[in-house]
């Protein structure tokens, strides 16, 4: 394969024949339009009739038709999809994302893909009229087709802290959920307690998943008995806290520590203990996750599982820019360290419990 | 004047002469550079010698250049500049910019003017590049050279939440901070408080100033004194809630109730009170101010001034857009409503204080 071009100043430049892949004359042709029609729908523009756009993505993605790297240059853009615009969680995040955009010269475009863990063709559309040097989808994905579009025209992507399964082939940033769940309970075992519960996230969302499965691990490697009475899901919003921690202070025979899939969740469990006369840490022991700067400022201030939000981001932006200039990335996925954050919210279980 | 014209697609047209501005034309041969240069520093492109550029734009300046609207498509970009990316406070912003821009088929621009109170030139730079609808500046200004950088190119802006005086001919949109601050201690007063302590926000921000001259007119009109001893500015972090809190706290005639700059100065005024030990609100009245969602979920829940932070970032994104079509807006400075919020941190002060 040779050299990236940078010698390249137009778009409707044909494919390097040597790449295997189609060129833009070959597609135009396949196509029965006109090349400058084939380079208008890489370019995102709005006036190609529907019907021959979706005939053009098709032959591009059939060919596996790529621009070659320098052949447009991209806009000084990062694009930053998120599933949802919650929280100072978000804020971290996108705090990540433009101290490297800054550093780098960059403009950081932020999205909401309202709640759906793909964004939306409105989105992509924009992607590639504007063509940023980089996209990061927080939480998020791309489906097949939307994957294509952004390959054909050279705009690579990263995945932070994904929700399903990014693909092997995806670079992706995550933390290490499942040690995180795995030290959390292993602090409360350490603690004396044998009731944990757990307030999980989505239970299609992988980093809950992992959480959960490294409370299970440490739950078995200590000899206690796994009990899926005391595991329920939520969603990550505060209510969620609060109404599935009702739940478990409900039992018969409650837990005398939960750990909640996040820190907003732990919130919600605070209102959920004071609601049932409970203290915490005296009656219950709460860990959360995250380390958000509220778990410092709410009382007892939080114990937590610190994930290092901003540097993921920044991690996952340094990543997507090395692939834009070319660099093959030596790994393509990368899970940043979770820690304990001790504080106040866990001690030692009730006597008598 | 004449309507304004969608029939230009070049952006080197000469302005309309009946406007009485200079052409592009006549500012070139002023500068002594091509038409094409001109139109080159017009575009924030890069590739021109900084001393012709800085020439091209005193000229355009001078002579009141402005583009014609219209003889540009803008990008279907709102940039969205904050003076810091803290807390969700920006997160209730965005939020706001989003939901206009998503109806409106835009993108938001995000970026950070890392904590000084007009955005650096870099990026004017990237701005007048890339042509955005609109910009929405949030508690941050332009100085005059980049103002009329903006107005020349035509790009519209609006401020949000002012911290400085944006000027009469500026749009902008607000709060109502003078009557949120008269609220706020009319409800203390009406409990019994007497001694009332205020910790501002940076003495230097408008919407602080006016919180706390709001507090001053509620004593006054309810004849007790205004003392000085009692009203301290310290920045918006929880952590200036703090040290400013434990400073009134120590005081030897401390107050009873305290109205705090934002909700996050009552979280680290919450933590001041237990270190001091004085509970809230049997020792310790407490009123915020912003209504963010965590003043739900702390405890006791805060009674704040509701500022609607999202409803306010949604106007700002609506008048720009407005005068991005060539609309007159009927009012250039828009206050939105606040309102007090009551909840669980304030109550009549202690038997004998």
């Amino acid at each position: 394969m040779s050299a990236p071009s940078v010698q390249q100043p137009r778009d409707d430049q044909p494919g390097n024949p040597s790449d295997g892949t189609a060129t833009l004359a070959e597609i135009a042709r396949a196509a029965g339009v006109s090349a400058p029609t084939v380079s208008k729908v890489l370019n995102g523009r709005g006036d190609v009739a529907p019907s021959t756009r979706s005939r053009v993505e098709e032959l591009l993605r059939a060919h596996g038709y790529q621009r070659r790297r320098g052949s447009v240059q991209p806009a000084p853009l990062l694009d930053l999809v998120f599933h949802e615009l919650e929280s100072s969680w978000a804020m971290e995040v996108i705090r990540g994302v433009e101290n490297v955009a800054r550093q780098e010269g960059l403009s950081v475009v932020l999205s909401e893909s309202a709640g759906r863990l793909s964004p939306g063709q409105t989105w992509v559309d924009g992607v590639l009229a504007r063509r940023p040097t980089g996209v990061i989808l927080v939480l998020s994905g791309l489906d097949p087709a939307q994957r294509a579009q952004l390959t054909s025209r050279d705009i690579p992507f990263v995945v932070l802290d994904a929700a399903g399964d990014p693909g092997e082939d995806v670079p992706a940033i995550g933390a290490t959920n499942w040690q995180g769940g795995l030290a959390a309970t292993r602090h409360l075992l350490e603690l004396g307690h044998r009731r944990i519960g757990v307030i999980g996230g989505p239970a299609g969302i992988m980093c809950s998943r992992a959480r959960i499965d490294g409370y299970r691990a440490a739950l078995e490697t200590a000899g206690v008995q796994y009990d899926s009475a005391l595991v329920v899901n939520g969603d990550f919003h505060h209510e969620s806290g609060y109404t599935k921690g009702l739940e478990l202070l409900r039992l018969k025979d409650r837990p005398t520590a939960v750990f909640t899939g996040n820190d907003l969740q732990a919130l919600g469990l605070y209102e959920a203990a004071r609601e049932t006369g409970l203290s915490i840490p005296g009656d219950l022991s709460v860990v959360g996750f995250d380390d958000l700067p509220l778990a410092r400022w709410i009382s007892p201030p939080l114990t937590t599982v610190r994930q290092p939000l901003t540097e993921m981001a920044e991690a996952a932006a340094h990543l997507v820019l090395d692939i834009s200039r070319g660099n093959q990335p030596s790994t393509l996925r990368v899970d940043l360290a979770t820690r304990l954050v001790e504080r106040a919210s866990s001690a030692p279980p009730p006597q008598g419990a």
